[in-house]
C-alpha cells in the first residue's frame, strides 16, 4: 500500500474526506454527550432540596426531595412473591406449617405468624397481626415497635431509649404511625448512612468497636443489621438487646443466653425453658460465600436502577429473585432461569432438613406434656427440656432468618444438623421417661394436621383474640391516627 | 492541529520516521511470533511418537512418546498432603477417628485404613494394606484390582469382563502389576479420552445412554467417574456394577439397594446389614456449584502448565489446594491464602457433622451388642437396625468421598444432616429395648478410644494379620513381579 501522504500528494481532495469526516463524527459524539450532560443537570436544577428537621419521620416528605427513591419506596407495598418458598400469594406460615402452632405453645407466634411483607407495610403488619394483642388483652412492651417505625428514633430523643422500652405496645399506638423508611438510615443533612437504633452500637461497644470506624460498604450492611438481628428483651424494662457478646453462631449465642440463664417463655405444653429466635439475618449472611466476597446486603436487594439519564439506588427493597438481571447478574453471568433453580437447589435442601426438624421438635413437645401427664419428675425432664431448649433455638436461628437459608446455606444446614440431632436426643430421653412412668412408646400423637386443629389443641381461643384485635382497629386505630394527624400535619395511609 | 499530510508536505522525513518506524516495530513482533512458533515446532520435531498396541500397560512406555505428561504422573507418587484434614503427613485415620473401627466390626475396612494417595502408589498400595488379606488369607475377590491398574482392560480383553472378576484377588497378583495410568483413560492411537471400565458404560446402558453420546467436556468427568463412584460386587460373580438405576443421591442408591436386599456385609457387634460407601466423587460433585458451572475434574485436579514454549495439562492429578494459582486462579480471583481458608471453611462444617455422627453410630453398634447380649429379639431390633444400616450409609456416602465433602458441602451437609437423624432415632429404639430388658440405660460403654483398644475390643487379631501379610509381601510379591517382567520385558518399581 502506498504512503497516505503521496496519496494526499496527488489528489487533495482524499485529504479534505478525511478532515470533514472527522469534523462531522466529532459533532455528533459532541451532540450525544451534550444530551446526556443536559439531562443530568436538568434532573439536579429541578430538584430542589427542601431542608429537613433532624427526626422527620413522614417518608412522604423526605420523596419530596429525593422522588425517585422514595417511589421506589413506595413499591415495597406490594410485595412480589417471587420465591419458591414464598409462593405466588402472600403465606400464613401456620397453615402451611401446623407444627409451628405446637412448638410456639404459649407463645405469641402461636396466634399467627405470616410471611414477612415489604417494608411500608409495616404499622399496617403490626397492627393487625394477632401477636400485638387487642383493646383489651396487651400482652407486648413497646420494644417491639423498635423496627416498625421513623418514628422511633424521634421519639427515644424525646423521653430517652430505656424510657422507650419500658412502656406497653398499646400506649405508643398514637406516637409511633410511619412505617420503615429513610430516616431510618439516612442522615438528614448529608444523606449519609446513619445508625439511630441503639442496640446496634451498644453491642458493638460492649466489643470496643465504634460504629464510625466501620467503612461505607460496611455500614451498608450495618443499616440493615439495625433490626435484621437476633435480639431479645432484657430485663423488667425489656431493653432491646443483641445477644453477641459471645460471638455471632447460633452455638456462641446459645452459650450466651445460657450463662445468663434466660428463656424467652416457658413451653405451655413441654415446659421447656424456650427461645425465640428473630431474623438473624446479618448473622447468618455474615458466615456466607457473598459475605465472603465483601458483598453487601444492598448490592443485592437495592441494586443501582436507571431512568433516563439518571442512575440512582433501588429503594424498592426485594428478593432478588424478582429482579435477577439487576442484582445477581453484575456479578454472575448465567440466564436467568438457571440463576433461580440454583438459588431453589440450595433452598430445597435446606428446607428438608427444616421439615424433618419440625416434625421431631413437635413430637417432643407433645411426648414431654404426656411425661408430665404420667407424673414424670423435674429431675427426670431435665435433660429432655434443655435438649429440646437448644434444638428449637437452633431451628428457629435458620428458620426466622429471612432467605429459606440461602444467605449462607452451609451454615443453614450445620447448624440445622446439630439441631436434629439435639431434638431426637431430646426424644430418647422423653421415651425412657414415658416408659418408665408406664406409658407405652411411641405414645397415640393427637390430631393437629392443621393450623386450626393445632389451635384448638394448645388451647388458644382464636375468636376471642379475633374479636380483641377488631375492637382495637375500629375502636383504637383510628384515634391513634387522628392524634398523629394533629401532631405532624399529615399522614399517609400506606 | 495541522493535518498530518500538511506537516509531511512541508517536511517529507516526517513521513519516512512514520514509515521506518512502523517497519522496525512489525519487524520485531514478527521476531517474538517466529521465537514461539519455533519452539513449538522444536518440540514437534523432537517428539517421535512410537505406536503403542492396544492394550499397552507400561506407563513408561507411553512415557517415551508423552514426556511431560508422563513425567507429572510420576508425581503423584509423592503425594503432598496439602488439605487441612490431610495434614502435613500420611494419615492413618483409624488412629484418628477410632470410632471408624467399631463402625466397621467384621469388615476388612476396620483392619486398615489409610488416607488416600496419588495413583501411581496404587499398586504398592493394594498390595500392601490389610483389608485384601495375605498368603493364607485371601478375604477379596479379583473385582478389587478393577480400578487399581492399567493391565486391567487388558486382562478382560484377554479373559472376558465376567471371568475378570470371578476369581479370587490373590489369583490374579502376577497379571497386574502396573499402576492405574495412561492407558486407563486414553486410546493409544488419537490419545482421545475413552472408557475402559466396563461397570459405567453398563450403568449408562441400562439408562438409555451411550458414551459416544457424551461431549468431550463431559468425558473429562467420565474418565474420572471409571472409578470415583459409588459401586458394588454384585452376585456370586462379584461383577462390579454402580447402583444409579434409581438415580445418583444417596437416598436413591439407598432405595435401589433396599429393593434388591443387599447388604456388603452384616455387622460385627450390632448384625445390622450394612453398606459400604465407595468413593461417590462423581455424584456428590455433580450435586455442586462447580458442576453447575460445567467444571471438570480435570479443570481443578490436572489445570494446564507450561514448560518452556509448550502448553500441556498437569498429570500431576492432587488436590488443588496444592496448586491454587493454576486450578482456582482461572476462574477465581483471591489471594491463595483467603482462597484456602474458604475451602476449610466449608470442610470445617462437613467435619462437625461428620463427627458427631460418628460418635452416635459408634454408640448405637455397641448398643445393639448390649441389646442382643440381654436377650433382644430379632423382632425388637428390627427397627433400629435397619435405622443404623440407613444412617451409616449415609456417613459413608459423604465420608468416602473424596475433598472433605468440599466437592458439594451443602449436598454433604444435607445428606449427613439425614444420617444424624436416623442414629439417633436408633439409638432411642435400643435405649427402650435394652429397658424392656433390664438394662439400665445409658450402658456403660467399653473403652475404644485408640485404634488399637477397638480393635482389640471387636476382636481382631493384628498380629496375624500382619504376618500373613509380611508372608505376602516377602514371598510372593516378587514372584508376581517377576512372572509380569517376563511377561511384559520390563517392569518399574513405582
Amino acid at each position: 500500500m502506498r504512503p497516505i501522504q503521496d496519496i494526499i500528494k496527488e489528489k487533495p481532495w482524499v485529504g479534505w474526506l478525511l478532515f470533514f469526516s472527522t469534523v462531522v463524527i466529532v459533532f455528533f459524539i459532541g451532540l450525544f454527550a451534550s444530551s446526556i450532560v443536559e439531562r443530568r443537570s436538568e434532573a439536579l436544577t429541578l430538584q430542589t432540596v427542601k431542608p429537613l428537621p433532624e427526626w422527620e419521620p413522614r417518608n412522604e416528605v423526605w420523596g419530596e426531595n429525593y422522588p425517585r427513591e422514595y417511589e421506589t419506596y413506595r413499591k415495597t407495598l406490594d410485595t412480589n412473591f417471587a420465591s419458591k418458598y414464598a409462593g405466588s400469594v402472600f403465606r400464613d406460615y401456620l397453615e402451611d406449617y401446623p407444627e409451628l402452632v405446637i412448638m410456639w405453645a404459649g407463645y405469641g407466634f402461636a396466634k399467627e405468624y405470616n410471611q414477612a411483607r415489604g417494608h411500608a407495610n409495616a404499622i399496617k403488619d403490626i397492627r393487625e397481626i394477632l401477636r400485638t394483642g387487642g383493646k383489651d388483652d396487651r400482652p407486648m412492651p413497646s420494644t417491639c415497635w423498635t423496627c416498625k417505625s421513623t418514628d422511633v428514633p424521634r421519639v427515644m430523643a424525646e423521653e430517652g431509649v430505656a424510657e422507650f422500652y419500658k412502656v406497653n405496645w398499646y400506649d405508643r399506638g398514637h406516637q409511633i404511625v410511619n412505617p420503615i423508611g429513610c430516616q431510618d438510615c439516612h442522615d438528614p443533612k448529608t444523606m449519609n448512612l446513619r445508625i439511630t437504633r441503639p442496640a446496634l452500637i451498644e453491642a458493638f461497644e460492649r466489643q470496643g468497636k465504634k460504629i464510625s470506624d466501620f467503612s461505607h460498604n460496611e455500614m451498608r450492611l450495618l443499616v440493615c443489621a439495625q433490626c435484621h438481628v437476633e435480639y431479645y428483651f432484657k430485663g423488667e424494662g425489656n431493653y432491646l438487646t443483641f445477644p453477641w457478646d459471645k460471638g455471632f453462631s447460633a452455638d456462641d449465642m446459645e452459650e450466651y443466653f445460657d450463662e445468663i440463664n434466660f428463656s424467652d417463655w416457658t413451653h405451655a405444653l413441654s415446659k421447656a425453658p424456650m427461645l425465640k429466635a428473630q431474623h438473624p439475618d446479618y448473622e447468618l449472611f455474615m458466615t456466607g460465600t457473598h459475605a465472603e466476597k465483601d458483598v453487601s446486603c444492598a448490592d443485592c436487594h437495592m441494586p443501582y436502577k436507571t431512568e433516563g439519564g439518571v442512575k440512582f439506588t433501588d429503594h424498592h427493597i426485594q428478593s432478588p429473585l424478582n429482579n435477577v438481571e439487576n442484582s445477581c447478574f453484575v456479578c454472575h453471568r448465567d440466564n436467568t432461569d438457571k440463576m433461580i433453580q440454583m438459588v431453589y437447589t440450595r433452598q430445597d435442601k435446606i428446607m428438608e432438613l427444616r421439615g424433618l426438624l419440625e416434625e421431631s421438635l413437635a413430637a417432643a413437645h407433645i411426648e414431654a406434656k404426656t411425661a408430665w401427664d404420667n407424673g414424670a419428675s423435674d429431675k427426670e425432664m431435665e435433660k429432655a427440656l434443655q435438649l429440646i431448649r437448644h434444638s428449637q433455638w437452633r431451628w428457629d436461628w435458620v428458620a426466622a432468618a429471612n432467605g429459606a437459608g440461602f444467605h449462607s446455606p452451609n451454615e443453614a444446614l450445620r447448624v440445622l444438623g446439630t439441631g436434629i440431632q439435639k431434638a431426637e436426643q431430646a426424644r430418647k430421653e422423653l421415651a425412657l421417661v414415658l416408659v418408665k412412668h408406664g406409658v407405652s412408646y411411641p405414645i397415640a400423637m393427637p390430631d393437629v394436621s392443621t393450623k386450626a386443629k393445632a389451635q384448638a389443641y394448645i388451647g388458644l381461643d382464636m375468636e376471642a383474640l379475633e374479636a380483641d384485635k377488631e375492637k382495637l382497629l375500629k375502636n383504637t386505630v383510628p384515634k391513634w391516627d387522628s392524634l398523629a394527624r394533629e401532631r405532624q400535619g399529615t399522614l399517609i395511609d400506606y
